[in-house]
């Protein structure tokens, strides 16, 4: 086991000692001339001339006729003139080429018909009116784009007009994508354990795609020093940067750091951000190779901080880029001081305020991505950000998408998703961000104004009441309304058959049962505490009471994968994997919200769809649901 | 001739109607099923579940070994553990499965070495520490996506993730594009007088293939009513949505709004826009036909805000979209009450402001969308808006562009064009735009702070002394700085040959001689009149003085054209067309701007190309300047 010392190279210095090199290899893209018609998104490299003015002739303008401006001064309601077809007047078209000799168009509306020769006009013609100047869009030998310049498409219809039919290009760059590793196999619908599904590359190209860059995809390379470096070779001599997936990070099978230096040179190994630090930036032959870190999140954000800064620089234009949104932080933020650190950010706007909550940082969660509406960038030297602070975050989603966007924070249940799903059906503006922070989590959004519903189910130990009480304590000074939605079955999820034969929480205390728990906060960790004390248990005494899962359906995913004995949770969930379940209690999980939300269309739309015939349908389909007075209001 | 009459019906009311009545023909688009990994943009018509978990197995989230964690208890820096291979612990890598009974891994770095079969650890671990459990990213049978859900890479990841290799999504909508018209011929260096190159079928195909959307071009067909309809049967069989072009308008070629209501039904024909009144809104057979405008202005706004609706409502997606932007209105724009109105606009960022400052409007200059930063909406009943007020502007730009441009306003010279290509070869991230105000026009932009540079080229008609006269004049409360920029030769353009044996101003007088002028307020009209008076001509005895014209170019292309036979001018653009050149004087083309803004890069970077060596070639090249001194800076 030996380990290659990692530099914490700061971004920026990394980048432009990167380009630097790469632009002093002189092996920047080369050029090419296509078609004008075929030129949409891709960059000028040089500046375009028109050939020709449009219009190229003096045009009519209106339909109507043609004349000579002088023959119609002095004419008024009071003295019109006549003219004559053919000695006076044309008739012209939009567009038809100025009869010789005439220098203006007179509106056909603007003409009486006298007989099929002969014309009224009751004013007179300016010189030049109604006619196109030659030139009036575009003269000839006129710049029509400089170089460098994004190609439109109305500069498309500016070049086919002026003339132009080819234009000199950049060649669209091609990114090669080289994923190696032993454990790492082509999407696939059953890998084995050990097996781990190969998609960074598909990411990769199509993040490459919505830039406008080209990518080739190379076979995945086992962990092999020879074979990784033949395939660098090759991608670069077929690309013109080369991505070399995983392997970079300082572990026993580092090939990637060795299959660069050992066929060009590294220039950097170790960048100051997070997530993305183990990355190589190297130069072989004259092109440029970049290990990015086998983390599909890490990976994601090489490819914005670096990749793309890099192929900017190739291509000499800005690739597309998210709008920037100011937000409030919702939650305290810590990062490093030592890194320059990428938090995936969820976005709503409540209250005429953007609020930004910060989503999983773990590097292998590629949902996070797929969840995530912006990236906050915490600069190096920066310990972090406060609750409450004002943050700029790049979007990865448009702000109308954020406006159109309910927030539900609070406790998991999978109906969320199936209600998510029918709001889209409904209408596809709208569009839900759910956080699973648990029901205390959900009420604390709530009494600060984060949230638009909080999903709860909070058992009043004393009353035996459901969610009622907690509203009352924690947001007293708020107009809070309830939404009524289900009562649920909560019980012990076990394995198939119940190998273990459980049958109640008592049974919890057995040493042999593993446990799988929820996290703090969350309602069904609340009930199991509350189940607990009923039975007098201590929760010391549970196997994996530490164990802790964020979902309903995550803890059921354990007890189906055999690493775990009995967990609590909804019916539902259990149904999923076909888990055996032990009822427990019956309980009430309900939606809040203030008054001021209640009339909002988002509020609205999700309460009509609580009600609606599809949404029952779906709910009995996952089962362990009662739905009267679902919907229901009640403002408190 | 007989005319259709227009209606002049609301753009959301007909686009309403539009929708309602596609919606009822049941025909909106199919779903397909694609590989996921070639999903990128699409939208997934049903929502996408896990099949798999992700990970699918207990993995290794570290380098180093994987233990049972209560094998670990008690180990510490005075009392570490030793285990033995085998039986205590196993080598593991990151990703690699779990073995069997084991709960826990301990990091490489803790572990020390004892020999090849024993190692020692200082701490214990935690029960699954550094494991990732089963479902960590995505548990099956989890909502990756909901239905109605454009794909973006990161979801193509989490969906081969989940084990997923297809999708269903909608089909691409295909827009079928006919273009019509007797004078329309496709795209040409040579077109003849009354040919018009077609170009806008080019330019909705790539705003199409921006959207995501595939289109077909059909062939042009002439005003021929029974070929435009059987051209519209048949793309209606073929395409999902079909663009008749031209011929819209209630002119005597009208065949667009027969050849629909006569193969199906017009439900709209005149919207209450500006540009694009003479929309058509049809459906033939279960397809949606509209027919736009010919003009090139007019057909882009109605494919945004008439097709890229109806677009949306197939694909249940919003399309792309620019970002809004707040600005100041830097003049006053009239609009009529009967019309929403669509303003293309410039703009740029002066003094921590965006300025907003509309463009030419006349819907057959597609160059104006070229030169567009954004649209400007002025709703209906509205009768325009008031310069300083401030606007919502929908962007076609990136804001970050907006922001790195430089603004000049003031007079014209080719030596802008050149300078621009200059400065975006140097840095591709630099963007000018350029405003021909006139002379006068540029000192009230920088009085007003709406401008970062003016050119100018105002004689002092007393002392014979340019530019400095004028700024202190107007300018004298603020701190303005001269950028010397050229002496140029002024003259007399005529076409090559001198045929009119024109010799100086005082040949004007003659009648023969057809002048065409610059517009009031431009340096160079300013000079003719100085001139006229010291030649003592009369204004009104000079043929053409009304006719007008906003750049140095545009003038001598009507000489060329021959439609006038002189005008006054700079040598550079007599030499463009090879016009004769009768010179009457030399003046300063010289550029101002406020103390502020001199050390701006911006400014700082155009006066670096102003005194450049490629700047100087290309000046000399154009002819006709001396440039002693260039890029000098002088603050007052």
């Amino acid at each position: 086991m030996k380990y290659t010392y990692l530099e914490n190279k700061e971004l920026e210095v990394a980048i432009e000692e990167f380009v630097t090199r790469l632009k002093d290899t002189k092996n920047f893209l080369t050029q090419e001339e296509i078609e004008v018609s075929e030129a949409l998104g891709r960059i000028a490299s040089q500046a375009v001339f028109a050939k020709i003015s449009a219009p190229h002739y003096y045009a009519c303008a209106m339909d109507g006729i043609a004349v000579s401006a002088k023959d119609t001064f002095g004419a008024t309601d009071t003295t019109p003139i006549l003219l004559k077809k053919g000695r006076d007047y044309e008739t012209v078209d939009t567009g038809d080429p100025l009869p010789r000799a005439k220098d203006a168009v007179i509106m056909v509306e603007d003409v009486v018909v006298v007989d099929k020769d002969t014309v009224k006009i009751h004013s007179s013609a300016s010189p030049w009116q109604h006619v196109r100047q030659i030139g009036e869009d575009i003269c000839q030998d006129e710049m029509i784009i400089p170089s460098n310049t994004k190609i439109e498409p109305a500069a498309i219809g500016a070049m086919l007009a002026g003339g132009v039919g080819k234009v000199r290009v950049y060649k669209k760059p091609i990114i090669g994508l080289i994923p190696t590793g032993d454990e790492i196999v082509s999407p696939r619908p059953d890998p084995k354990a050990g097996e781990i599904i190969e998609f960074n590359t598909s990411i990769f190209s199509s993040m490459a795609e919505k830039w406008g860059v080209d990518s080739k995809t190379y076979p995945i390379v086992k962990d092999d020093l020879n074979l990784i470096k033949k395939s660098v070779l090759t991608a670069c001599k077929e690309c013109d940067l080369v991505i070399l997936n995983a392997g970079s990070s300082a572990g026993r099978e580092d090939f990637a750091f060795r299959a660069i230096s050992e066929t060009g040179d590294v220039l950097t190994h170790g960048i100051a951000i997070r997530p993305g630090k183990p990355t190589i930036l190297g130069v072989v032959g004259k092109k440029a190779v970049v290990g990015v870190p086998g983390y599909p999140v890490s990976g994601i954000i090489v490819m914005e901080t670096v990749v793309k800064k890099v192929l900017e620089e190739m291509v000499k234009s800005t690739l597309p880029k998210g709008e920037k949104l100011e937000a409030i932080l919702s939650r305290r933020l810590m990062s490093s001081l030592k890194y320059k650190e990428f938090v995936r950010m969820k976005l709503g706007k409540v209250n005429n305020r953007f609020i930004a909550t910060p989503l999983n940082r773990g590097a292998g969660v590629v949902t996070s991505f797929v969840k995530a509406d912006g990236l906050l960038e915490i600069p190096l030297n920066k310990e972090g950000v406060e609750a409450g602070q004002k943050v700029q975050i790049e979007l990865l989603n448009s702000k109308e998408e954020i406006e159109n966007t309910l927030l539900i924070n609070g406790s998991h249940d999978p109906l969320i998703d199936e209600a998510y799903d029918l709001v889209r059906k409904r209408d596809y503006k709208r569009f839900i961000s759910s956080s699973h922070v648990g029901s205390m989590g959900g009420i604390m959004a709530v009494k600060r104004g984060e949230t638009h519903l909080a999903g709860i189910h909070l058992l009043d130990e004393a009353t035996g009441e459901y969610n009622r009480t907690y509203v009352n304590k924690y947001l007293k000074n708020q107009d809070v309304c309830l939404i009524k939605g289900v009562r649920r079955s909560q019980g012990l999820m076990t394995a198939k058959g119940n190998p273990m034969n459980i049958k109640d929480i008592l049974d919890l205390k057995d040493s042999k049962i593993r446990y799988v728990n929820r996290q703090k906060g969350s309602g069904t960790r609340i009930l199991l505490d509350y189940q607990l004390r009923l039975s007098g248990i201590d929760q010391e005494s549970i196997y994996g009471y530490d164990r802790e899962e964020l979902t309903h359906l995550s803890v059921a995913v354990q007890i189906a994968a055999g690493s775990a004995d009995a967990g609590l949770g909804i019916y539902s969930a259990a149904k999923v994997y076909g888990l055996d379940f032990v009822p427990v209690c019956w309980e009430s999980y309900d939606f809040i919200t203030t008054k001021e939300f209640i009339e909002d269309e988002k509020v609205a739309g999700f309460i009509d769809v609580l009600k609606s015939k599809e949404f029952k349908d779906a709910l009995e389909k996952l089962g362990g649901y009662e739905i009267s007075g679902i919907g229901e209001v009640e403002c408190i």
